[in-house]
C-alpha cells in the first residue's frame, strides 16, 4: 500500500477539477452534436467519470467512486448547465479548455496509475491502467457521440503519449521507492506540459509505414 | 435491506415482461438495419440485457443477473424469433410496442433503483443506477447499430425524463419510508403514463442555450 | 472445479497464439481506417483481449488476466508492431490471417466456456460466455472503429455459429462427463473447420423473413 500521496482534501479537489474540465469537454461536444440537454448532461458524466469506472471495474472496487461520492456525480451537471448556458463563450475559450483537459490528463494518469497500484497490479499494468483512467472517459465520449475516437485518429494532436510518459514516470518512481508527492506532481506536471506542446507545435504520431496522407480516410 | 415489494413469482413475471419488451425494440432495430438473425438475436440479448448487466457490474452483483436466470436469457431469443417472422406486422402496431417499451421503462427504473440502494449505495445513487438500468439497453443497441443513441438526440420524444421521475420517486418513498408495492407501483406507472404522454405530445427536451434548428446537425 | 484441459504451459501459449491472431485483425482495421500508431496499438490490444476482459467481469474474475499476465498485454503490442511496417505484405497474406483468426476463433470459444463453467455458472450461461469470450474482441474493434460490427452484418460470412458449435460441444461433453484435452480439441478444431468452410463457400445466415436484398441497407 502506497502512502497517500497528498492530504485526501487535496487529493478529493484536484479528482473534482479533473472531472470537471473533462465534463467540460463532453458537454461541449454535445452542444456541437446538437443533444438537448439531457444528452448533454450524460456525455459530460460518461467523458468525466468513464476512466475512473472503468479502473474501479477491472481492480474489483466496486460500487466504483463515481457512485458513492456524490461530489463526483454532482460536478459534471454543474458543468453541463455551465455549457447549456455559456457554450458560445466557451467554445471562444477553446484554448483555456484544452488547458484545463491537459490537467485533468496529467492528473488521472498519476491517480489512475496509483490506484492501480494499490490494488496489486504490477507495474506495467498498473501504467497501462492510468492511461486508460486519464483517456478512457474521452473515448467513451466518442463512442456514445457516434464518432472515430480522436484518441485514434492520425490527424490529432499527440494525446496518448503525454498520459503515457506521465504514468511511466509514475512506475519509475514506485519501482525505485521514490514516490513523493513531489514526483508524482512531477509526473502530472510533465504529461500536463507535454500535452500543452503537442498541442502547441501540433504533434503527431506517425502512421503505417509507406501510409501517406494521399490514401483517404474512409 | 429492503423488504421485497412483491411477491418473488410476480417481480420476476414483471422482470420477464419488461426484458421481453426491450428485446422486441432491439430486434426492430436490427431488422431494419438489415442484419441477419444472429445479429438480431444479438441486439436483442444486448437491448434487453445491458442495463441490468452493466447495474450488476457497478454494485458487483456477479455474474449478474443476466447470467444466472435462465429465463431472462431465453426471453430475448423469444422476441427475436417473434420478430424475425412477424415483423412487418410488429412494425405495423409499432404503437403498442411502443406502450409495451414504456412499460419497461417504467417497471425498470423502478427494481433498479431498488436493487442499488440494496447493495448500499446512497439515495442519489440509487436513482441515478435506476436510470442507467433503464436506458442503458437501449444506448447498447444504438452504440452497436452504430447509431447516434437516440437517449442523447434532441429530436426525439423525453425518455430518460420519465425514467428519473420514477426513480426520484422511489428514492423519495426509501428516504420517508414509505416504499410499498403500493407506492413502488405508483412510481412505475407515473413513469409509464409520463413517457406516454411524452409520445402522444411530442415532449421534447430543449437544446443548449441559443442552439436553433437552423444549425445542421453534424 | 474441472480438470485443467492442457498443461498449464500448453493452455499459455495457445491463449497467446489466440490472442497475437485477434490483434493481427485489429491492427489491420487501425490501418484501413488509417489511425496513427497508438491508435493501432490501442486496436490491437482491444481486439485481442475484449472478449476475455468482458468474461472475467461478468464472472468476477477481476483482476482480469489480460492486466495480470504481462504476456497477454506485450503479445498484442507485437502484432501492432508487426503490422505498422509489414502491413502491405500481411494483407496479401490476407488468407493466412483469416485461417488463425480462425483458430482463435476455436480456441476461444472453448477456453472461455471451461472458464465460465469453472466459476459456477451454468452449462447454458457458460456456452454464451464462451461465445462472448470469442467474439467480443471483434465487437469492441468494430465499435471502437466506428463501424457496424462485422458480427452482426447479413453481408458477412458466418461467425458466430462455428464458435456456438464449438462451446455447444463444450458443455455436452461437461454435462456427459466426457471433457479431456481430445474431446475439448475436438471442440475447438470443430469451430475452427466450420469457420474455414464458412469463408471458402461463402456461408451466411438468413435474414428476417420477407427481408430481400432489394432493400438498401441503411
Amino acid at each position: 500500500m502506497l502512502e497517500p500521496l497528498f492530504a485526501p482534501s487535496v487529493q478529493h479537489t484536484l479528482d473534482l477539477i479533473g472531472i470537471f474540465v473533462f465534463a467540460i469537454s463532453g458537454a461541449l461536444l454535445a452542444v456541437r452534436k446538437n443533444f438537448d440537454v439531457f444528452g448533454i448532461a450524460v456525455l459530460a458524466e460518461v467523458t468525466a467519470l468513464g476512466g475512473g469506472l472503468f479502473r474501479d471495474l477491472i481492480i474489483g472496487a466496486v460500487p466504483p467512486a463515481a457512485f458513492t461520492d456524490l461530489g463526483y456525480f454532482v460536478t459534471p451537471l454543474l458543468a453541463a448547465l455551465l455549457i447549456v448556458f455559456l457554450h458560445p463563450q466557451v467554445e471562444r475559450i477553446q484554448l483555456g479548455v484544452n488547458v484545463f483537459d491537459a490537467a485533468g490528463l496529467g492528473l488521472f494518469c498519476v491517480t489512475g496509475t496509483t490506484k492501480a497500484y494499490d490494488h496489486g497490479l504490477g507495474l506495467t499494468q498498473s501504467a497501462t491502467l492510468g492511461l486508460a483512467t486519464a483517456v478512457g472517459g474521452g473515448v467513451l465520449r466518442d463512442v456514445l457521440a457516434n464518432e472515430v475516437p480522436s484518441l485514434l485518429r492520425w490527424d490529432r494532436d499527440l494525446y496518448a503519449v503525454p498520459a503515457m510518459v506521465g504514468a511511466t514516470m509514475v512506475v519509475l518512481c514506485i519501482r525505485y521507492d521514490a514516490l513523493t508527492p513531489f514526483t508524482s506532481s512531477l509526473a502530472a506536471i510533465t504529461a500536463f506540459v507535454l500535452r500543452l506542446l503537442a498541442m502547441r507545435y501540433h504533434w503527431r504520431a506517425p502512421r503505417a509505414w509507406n501510409r501517406r496522407s494521399t490514401v483517404r480516410e474512409e
